[in-house]
């Protein structure tokens, strides 16, 4: 099986995931500069949240590139992938609403967690398929900034969840 | 005429498909563990609604894998597949909101049964293409789990219907 | 310049076009089977806007099948029939929220006219780009089709804006 | 690294771009003629973001059509362009809202001027990947018409801040 319409797809998922947190960013009410102080934060986590998918975007990309081909494993891992991923503009949304409170940030933690998870699980797939001494074994390495970034996701959300203190102050944003 | 325009086409509806569910996904009002519990359903039937939509595109991927060529009919019989996958998030949406009653899961019976006909209907058009002897009829088979799928199905609504009381406890979810 | 990034780029905003307008399609409020009636004309709408739609893919994909290059001004006449065609939910939706009332059915009409007008000026720009020796010349033919399709659409809208009643009587389907 | 997805990709974006856009024109209230009037300045600032944005796709498919290979900073100059586009349907929806006033226009302004930025970045690490005597180079020549427009939209925006009257009315589009 050829690797190309997973490439397409893939790209088709992670162009709509990218564009459609831009619609949760609701335009300020008043025509003042003053009004845009609100969205600061949105279009910072906007901006977290297109960085994150566009670290996937690239390393999916440098992945395939050393893909030779793909079985049927290989489209349910990636599909679990773009699962994990598909959930980050609701993650996005419910932690801008609740102004970077504990909760809301573990849930968006867990959710970069189980794609750094799933992202991992994809590799280890494509590995089985191609054998260890393949091109792509040699592309990927021992992958240790994938596993470092894994752990360091895993830490952080207890880390959110026991700060009882939000980040940033919730009352300064509140509308 | 060749078949990547009507590949590339199907990717790009269902990668949209898959997204947008997720925007009927609204983020709860507080911040707390518990806030989230009414989300449960909806992670729920957008986690179900994602497996169908993957699984029609893992199908998808492998029925055109195996064709040689498309004509106007198999052009639209491939637009009458999306249809009806398109309505999932509108049915998705429904059964979301009234807690999965009878109706709503019937409607949402209903609208897999359809696409389960249109792919039928779609292989039967492209076997009819490529004659008895294609590798295409090689690989479908009798196609026995495509029938019983939709005899599932079929089976399904009015099992939905009849059944008075919802699947889950309405109270439970009421926001 | 290649045809396929054309073909692509249209290909994608084309089925965003087709799926976004079932996000129009708000779910009814109850979950007895007669909540789903004020739903069946935006149903049949949908149907509709999505029919058209698909028959300018299928065009679109018969058109370009035919094509051996495009230049600058294809791309832009290209652009010109998406931004017609990218109105249509929005005609959609005016429609369904004013029961084909006479205007709103007039500017549907008015968009498609348009739509029409623009494939029409793309098919023209192709032909002046592969001459009328090219297959794509023999292959599109005298185009009558197109014309007459034009002119129907542009006799209903003094038809539909004159008809002071509308085609569905409006009581049936207030909500 | 071919550029084949990175192509498909920035499709895929675009595409998503383009059309989210008609999501914000609500439709009108009412059915007569009359109610699309607070609606025609919606339809000229999508009008104009629609060009904006077919101008970039029509400027990114000559680019790379010139283009023989990417590497990974090529993959983030062209992230970096995105972003900046996938903000211009929330400036759009601000500048609508508020009517045309000075700091709505100014933020818009602002973003095209960015997106400008970022184009014109992308320009220069694929002229530093091809080199001096690449086609590349050769196609895109001085690029005096980038240059020309970034300085005029950096010139619009103190102009548009400065200017404390909105350039349409705003009592005539209140609605």
């Amino acid at each position: 099986m050829n690797k190309s319409r997973l490439e397409a797809f893939s790209d088709g998922v992670l162009a709509v995931i990218i564009t459609i947190m831009v619609l949760e960013m609701k335009p300020p009410h008043g025509a003042s500069v003053q009004a845009l102080r609100p969205v600061v934060p949105l279009f910072l986590s906007y901006t977290l949240s297109f960085v994150y998918i566009a670290i996937y975007w690239n390393n999916h990309h440098h992945l395939f590139h050393a893909t030779q081909r793909v079985n049927g494993v290989t489209l349910w891992a990636n599909l679990h992938l773009l699962f994990w991923l598909s959930i980050i503009p609701f993650a996005t949304a419910w932690m801008d609403e609740n102004h970077f409170q504990a909760w809301p940030v573990a849930v968006y933690g867990m959710v970069l967690l189980m794609a750094g998870v799933a992202y991992f699980i994809l590799t280890k797939c494509l590995l089985r398929l191609h054998g260890r001494d393949s091109t792509l074994a040699a592309s990927i390495g021992s992958d240790r900034k994938g596993k470092v970034s894994v752990l360091v996701y895993a830490a952080a959300i207890p880390l959110a969840s026991s700060s009882h203190r939000s980040p940033v102050p919730a009352t300064c944003w509140s509308r």
